[in-house]
């Protein structure tokens, strides 16, 4: 990696997608790149181009088929896929983005694409995704994250916002036990403890905010393996942190899981899908 | 009822709340009431005076016994104390105002106030509530309207707002539907089908948002059932839009619920409270 450039997500942009490309990577052409590759939302019906997904079960090379090419001022940009899919409760799913890191966890990890696997990838709209084979038979997403963010920010359950955001291990331990003594069913009727703790017992804001995040990802967790089976193989891909949460989850249940940097991955997802390892092709996440 | 007006919840206050009060009613003054009487969350820590919540068990003695009184200008004011337990599940919980509708209810109702009683009322906060002999028992709290209004609001999940927000009854029976097919402990797994519907499906915004709206009411219901079994006697107590969805998610596990008028439960919980029925008492929910 010569080089790296952090720009806006797709809610943020202040210009079109074309003008923010090449306002944080034009001088990039100055090394005569032959092309960019991007991958995310940028592929959305809101992004640059929509690239339609790709439907399940999808490998590296089914997914290369569906890239869609535009030019950003003479470069030749191409746009990875999203994929779609009957998630594993019979409804629809989509993703997009998380199809490059899932590739590039299996360039990194060989051994993930042999047999039956389960990977989870958090954040805002956790993933947690069956690969057969080194195919991507199908998915399932929870938007953790979001719901998470929103009962933080703007909920009356964690209401004494101070600015600063810290999610205490005592109060994630706390929430992890309480959502498993009384079961997932229950979480609805577990959230206002939150509140409730704060107003009855004192609970200082940052156990409240980890105990809002063990029930959310506590619950998320046990939804996995409620239709999964057991989860005694499962590898995680995203941002240390927030891996390190839902291990803990995973322990918790008796479960195990390996961990897979989320920036890694998607670097090595995009070289896979480039198929010009230490060429010159820039690419762009 | 010789007048009613409607004033701003806590969180929309301009002034005190003690200005608030004689500006919406200080002309009431003309007809020489003997006092105001309070409910709700003008009695919490940021109303107008605390008013410390009664433990469960309680009643309309006990509630009566920790009634707050201010002075307004010269008027004597009683504010009503909430009530907290330990819940069902074992946690800390906390109501304000709905004891007063509780009360309410068994005044115009009084065969809630023979055995065991399991009441509902729908809400921001939705109250699950025990009634043992007339005696308020324990309660619980799902945050149920409130998570609805920011997913909506301000959620992916149904962000293509148009500033109009209905709830199809063919979306809220779909979710339903949905929820009891995979069973309360897989939510955090079918809310992201509310986008991915919209986004692979076409599925309508209002038919969306019934969704999502079956989803978590279908939810809290099955969580309900859960600790107390079969929904079989219930009484929902709220505004009738809100009861008849909870009444149609209760009929869908099997249960029966008959309705109280939420408005009219409060006015007679306050009338109770009064001691002073067919008096010139002055009450402001």
């Amino acid at each position: 990696v010569l080089d790296r450039r952090d720009g806006p997500g797709i809610g943020a942009l202040t210009a079109s997608p074309e003008q923010t490309f090449l306002a944080l990577v034009g001088d990039w052409r100055e090394a005569r790149p032959s092309g960019a590759l991007l991958c995310g939302m940028v592929g959305s019906r809101n992004g640059w181009v929509e690239a339609p997904y790709a439907p399940c079960p999808a490998d590296a090379a089914a997914i290369t088929r569906r890239i869609v090419h535009v030019e950003a001022d003479g470069l030749p940009v191409a746009i990875v896929p999203g994929l779609s899919c009957v998630n594993p409760l019979g409804g629809p799913d989509v993703m997009r983005g998380e199809e490059t890191q899932i590739l590039g966890a299996m360039a990194l990890h060989p051994e993930l694409k042999q047999g039956r696997q389960l990977l989870a990838l958090p954040g805002t709209h956790t993933k947690w995704v069956v690969v057969e084979d080194g195919l991507i038979t199908c998915f399932l997403t929870a938007p953790v994250g979001e719901v998470f963010a929103l009962l933080r920010d703007r909920s009356t359950l964690a209401s004494a916002a101070t600015g600063e955001d810290h999610s205490s291990p005592t109060g994630f331990a706390l929430g992890l036990a309480r959502l498993a003594e009384q079961g997932a069913a229950r979480l609805p009727h577990l959230l206002f403890e939150t509140r409730a703790r704060q107003l009855v017992d004192g609970m200082a804001r940052d156990d409240a905010l980890g105990f809002l995040s063990g029930l959310l990802i506590g619950a998320d967790v046990a939804a996995a393996a409620d239709w999964h089976g057991p989860l005694d193989k499962l590898t995680l891909i995203g941002a240390p942190a927030l891996t390190g949460l839902y291990g803990a989850a995973i322990a918790h249940t008796g479960g195990q899981s390996l961990d897979v940097d989320g920036d890694s991955a998607v670097l090595a997802g995009l070289t896979a899908l480039s198929g010009q390892k230490n060429s010159d092709v820039h690419v762009l996440a």
